[in-house]
């Protein structure tokens, strides 16, 4: 699957238990999330396997792709989508050395430069930010003014705008028509995480 | 490369800068270490990829094999020998499906149960300890009495005795015929890595 919906983007995060972790998600799916990213920073290869091969198995019943952060075994050892990558995992042209040609590579970029080195690297899409403050990544750092609009300009590939998005800022994004939003707290600690994502698809007119 | 020679199994830490590290490496294979484990626990994807690239290219010179701790891609990426997993990394039987059929997987193991789970599910070896007290690694746990014993006259497989190895204990462990001797910081940290390895290798007869 070479070709994603990435309007709104789903990225979890470590703060909820295993099983909490795939209701919230499967209610972000139902409400109309259309991609989820699995991103574990703390948890040894195993957790992090069963995790995913559970997350996999609940995307596949309602069709929707799983991308796996950083770890690009764990990626092919559950069959994923794709692999997200940032500017301190391997790198990319690497990661595309060891995968099949159907999975899809997402990079983490903050500058334009980056951005045109991951688009001619090969790049499936980009994830640009942080657009807003976040406390979720303690590496997120801010966006330079006008830095979204100056990469949606000069790069052909998907971008997905990330960082501290919510209810309340994500509707000043889409003059920069990004081709997807990547949400973490905005619905993983929603009191109703599927009321969130339709609230987040509203504010984005979709 | 499906056949190793296990006997003294050098395992890097964190604890040296890459190239100073680089340079022990180089002199204890020169002084007789037959096979190499690059063992990275805090360092990020690209950190660990560019250490075990450049380790690879040393490691090619002097025809001895490199075995990567933990991280599947890692080895899939640098075409490492081999993957050594413990029990919380990504499940043998998981890696195997994702490697090519001549990188060969190694198992830490430390009670008979676990040994034979990995012998059936067909790790090419067995990393056997802690045989000894060591502070190298944090999750080290003694073996208990006569487990190494127990372990080699239960699996067929070739076994490498770890944990707490040094000049003053290793000539211990001949007893239990173990196909190989880890050592860490036996090595890493000797004044004289080449002399250090050569004076293990006499403690064993070698
Ligand atoms: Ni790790």
């Amino acid at each position: 699957m070479k070709s994603i919906d990435y309007s709104l983007y789903l990225v979890t995060d470590e703060t909820k238990p295993n099983a909490e972790l795939l209701s919230i998600v499967e209610s972000a799916v139902i409400g109309g999330v259309t991609v989820v990213q699995l991103r574990e920073k703390k948890s040894k290869g195993n957790e992090f396997y069963e995790k995913a091969l559970a997350l996999k198995a609940l995307l596949d019943r309602y069709s929707v792709p799983l991308i796996i952060n950083d770890r690009v075994d764990i990626a092919l050892a559950v069959g994923a989508s794709g692999v997200h990558i940032g500017q301190e995992d391997i790198p990319l042209q690497v990661v595309k050395s060891i995968i099949p040609s159907t999975m899809i590579v997402g990079v983490s970029v903050k500058t334009l430069e980056a951005a045109k080195i991951a688009e001619e690297n090969g790049a499936d899409y980009l994830g640009v930010g942080s657009c807003f403050p976040t406390s979720t990544k303690d590496d997120a750092e801010l966006l330079a003014d006008g830095m979204l609009q100056k990469i949606r300009e000069n790069v052909h590939i998907p971008i997905v705008a990330i960082g501290g998005i919510n209810k309340e800022n994500i509707s000043e994004l889409i003059k920069y028509q990004p081709n997807g939003y990547a949400v973490v707290s905005a619905i993983i600690q929603a009191d109703n995480p599927k009321e969130a994502t339709k609230n987040l698809l509203r504010e984005i007119n979709l």
